[in-house]
């Protein structure tokens, strides 16, 4: 799915919601245990019940990966069972020596026919140009995550007065256009995200940590969206768990379709 | 195992290789393919004909990942097929936020029983925590790579003057202890190691890049030895690709104990 397509896709659903299935087994109610493929079914009518509401999917890879080849076998059920009109992201993390992303790159937009994956940035561009050889394919790139840990290299100064994230931002550009990159961009860091929109003002960015992790969905969309809409938010936990028991993914659709208010509204003042 | 059975195995066997099963379908000889299982037929007899000559094995996670549910049994039959003594590493380079680095650390310390696993630091300290908590398992983490991406953040000065990779080394070392951290160290700096070693002089470094990527063992032993050896160093493709014909295992422990008389001698030299 190209840019406009996805920006196509925010207008007509009036959504920039996308759905994190970090579908944990010790975590989805109990009656489904007694299926086949648990982990496929909780997902699936997950799916159904939010499909409305949201543009985008993100499977946490690791939930998946934790049940080895089991997992694997459910990932790429849910893969195929996710509309063609949503726009779905592999969150990995990976990132290697080339011959090694290379790979990566093939099991996700290969095996699998994600959209995207999330990547990391330790490793520099020739760990991430592999993933960028597959046309069509996005590279989401780690720039500064929502999580308390992001302050402790994220948030280093380097000589010239900048902050990492905002280095791995700067170069990252050349390597890559907006219609092949977007950038992991936290919501607790709500006060950063004015900033980090300045320094790439047409990228789309991936906001994870609005809900369990505590960002602000109204800030996010004030000072992060740009003419094409330019943000996915994402939710996991709190609409996939909205209810442990049998009502799940009725609740997790009414949590869904709250969300998706709240943006249509920011979309009518923002955008 | 632990730090002191390590250094036992390298003092029996008068090695500190590591052989990385980057086990490509598409290199591996041609008359495994009518095996039910070429990739695992290919490991194990790799293993048995290197196995006297190293201490260390480490499959490359990608390798796998992007064969699907098959690679992932591939990979869950050789881990069980590695000698007890041999010191197992998934170089995965995984890292996310807490919750998810738990799931990675129990696919790959509980699903499979790997002794260690590599991990970026992009995320900070709860991204590696998570890992930490297994009781006698190891974190490898990312600090000098050997690929040409290196210098591209990894390089980067602080305002303290430091580069990028030593504000890693410094801020892990109060994370954990060298009893269960190691850093990756890539033979492509040879001239750094004596640095990064005075900066760790008792963790042990993952040395990847000898052979196809041009590091040299010797500087790399010279410069990297610490008392206890400290040292273990990667070889893939030069070892497992020695031959592509059907001397393959041959040739790879042909190879593996060419590099194994090196290190004993600069055991002796260096130690």
């Amino acid at each position: 799915m190209n840019r406009k397509q996805l920006f196509e896709q925010i207008k007509r659903k009036r959504s920039y919601l996308c759905v994190g299935l970090d579908t944990d087994i010790e975590k989805i109610p109990k009656h489904l245990l007694k299926q086949d493929d648990p982990v496929f079914e909780f997902n699936k009518q997950i799916i159904d019940a939010t499909r409305e509401f949201c543009v985008a999917y993100k499977p946490n890879i690791a939930f998946y990966e934790s049940l080895g080849a089991r997992g694997w076998e459910s990932l790429k059920k849910t893969l195929e069972y996710i509309p063609k009109e949503c726009f779905t992201i592999a969150d990995a993390k990976r990132g290697d020596i080339g011959n090694t992303s290379s790979l990566y790159a093939r099991a996700f937009f290969r095996q699998m026919n994600f959209d995207a994956i999330t990547v990391a940035p330790y490793m520099g561009e020739d760990s991430i140009k592999p993933f960028l050889a597959f046309d069509g394919k996005w590279v989401i790139l780690l720039a500064h995550t929502s999580n308390p840990g992001s302050a402790d290299f994220q948030l280093l100064q380097t000589r010239e007065g900048k902050f990492l994230y905002e280095e791995v931002i700067f170069a990252s550009q050349l390597w890559a256009s907006p219609d092949q990159m977007m950038y992991v961009v936290g919501a607790t860091h709500e006060e950063k995200i004015h900033s980090i929109r300045m320094l790439a003002p047409d990228h789309f960015f991936l906001v994870p940590g609005v809900g369990a992790q505590g960002g602000d969905l109204k800030a996010v969309s004030k000072f992060g969206m740009n003419a094409q809409c330019g943000l996915l938010v994402n939710s996991s936990r709190a609409i996939i768990y909205a209810s442990t028991k049998e009502d799940f993914a009725e609740a997790a659709g009414r949590e869904a379709w709250k969300t998706q208010k709240d943006m249509d509204q920011y979309l009518s003042e923002y955008l």
